[in-house]
């Protein structure tokens, strides 16, 4: 009975942990909407929409302790639980990440439009496909997929290298372009912020069911 | 006898965090170096050093496990565990962030000199100051200088903003200056992740002397 119960609780965790994955997947769509769109009302939702994805780390936070506290878990039921102590500040900071974009989509909007012949939809949504995948490998315990996510990372570091390359060309030649780039260049490293979460988190997701770490070693 | 044995495996784990955030202190101490001097040696140096944070973090995070999973720790232990497994992944992005800045060393080092008057320094300082207040705050259990470098995390938000309106304005006056400006605004942006990492190390110092977790939360 109290193994029963002890299962639906860490059931009701990894649901909390979707749950607040979900929000934090729809942020950083939302950021590539909002930006491509210059649309400050989505860039303002996403800022107050963060006070959500806080209020669901410091519950899961909480969950955890409280399960390691009574449950005393064991083999791979610790594993979990110490992934999701893991896993849940990565998601936070990610939420975070998208809070940062917003901002700079709403001093875009300040700045008169000038068109920068250049798109970083693609690696976000680069960013944000690895986000899911991290995510759906932990619902799925998938490491198959984990891995894939993994080597995907150095894939979104290269597109940041060559958009900011791009950008600082366009500040070169047009001076006028240097707010909206420099918004920009931050803009890719916080999506290049976003990858290194997602990686993260599926590094952890290797751990909880391998039981290895894999983070800064090869990964046979 | 069991007991004495736990406190020294817990007495083990303190230092090595505290080793861990010696070297990564050390690490932020010698980017402002690197990039006052514009050494490329210290950079490079501060780019190898990172492996040995990242053995750190590994062994550190399968010390956790190892002690939750065969000594079912209770109160201010379970907190000392939880809280060492929270801040060795803030001590590890730390470094990561001095990498970061150590590359883009490496890139000033590539553009002609340009002389911009704008010295990150006490940007840089300041945010170093708050990593040692949070280490200081870790080891003396000292939850007032905790919530002191929680306050600072302001000042650094602010400095950040400040200097990126600066630089936009050299880069607006002297388009030759934009590369080595546009390295700047993401040094910058990377002191203000380090100031933030530093302010979460000090409210997991304060939920693990108190019990109350006051990240995202008003703190009375």
């Amino acid at each position: 009975m109290v193994r029963r119960h002890f299962q639906s609780e860490l059931d009701s965790l990894r649901q909390a942990l979707l749950a607040m994955g979900g929000i934090v997947e729809e942020q950083i769509r939302a950021t590539i909407v909002a930006l491509s769109e210059r649309d400050p009302r989505l860039a303002q939702n996403i800022i107050e929409r963060d006070q959500q994805v806080n209020h669901y780390e410091v519950d899961i936070d909480e969950q955890c302790i409280r399960l390691l506290a009574l449950q005393h878990p064991q083999a791979q039921d610790l594993r979990f639980i110490t992934t999701a102590m893991k896993i849940v500040t990565d998601i936070e900071r990610i939420g975070d990440q998208a809070v940062f974009i917003a901002r700079r989509v709403n001093e875009l909007n300040d700045e008169p439009r000038v068109d920068l012949h250049i798109d970083v939809a693609p690696m976000a949504e680069h960013a944000q496909q690895m986000l899911k995948d991290s995510l759906d490998a932990f619902v799925g315990r998938d490491v198959q997929l984990a891995r894939r996510v993994r080597t995907a990372d150095a894939v979104v570091d290269g597109l940041r290298e060559q958009i900011i390359r791009v950008l600082l060309t366009f500040m070169m030649q047009d001076p006028q372009t240097i707010p909206a780039a420099t918004a920009l260049v931050l803009i890719s490293r916080s999506l290049e912020r976003v990858a290194d979460h997602a990686a993260n988190i599926a590094e952890m997701v290797v751990y909880m069911v391998e039981g290895r770490m894999i983070r800064h070693r090869p990964d046979p």
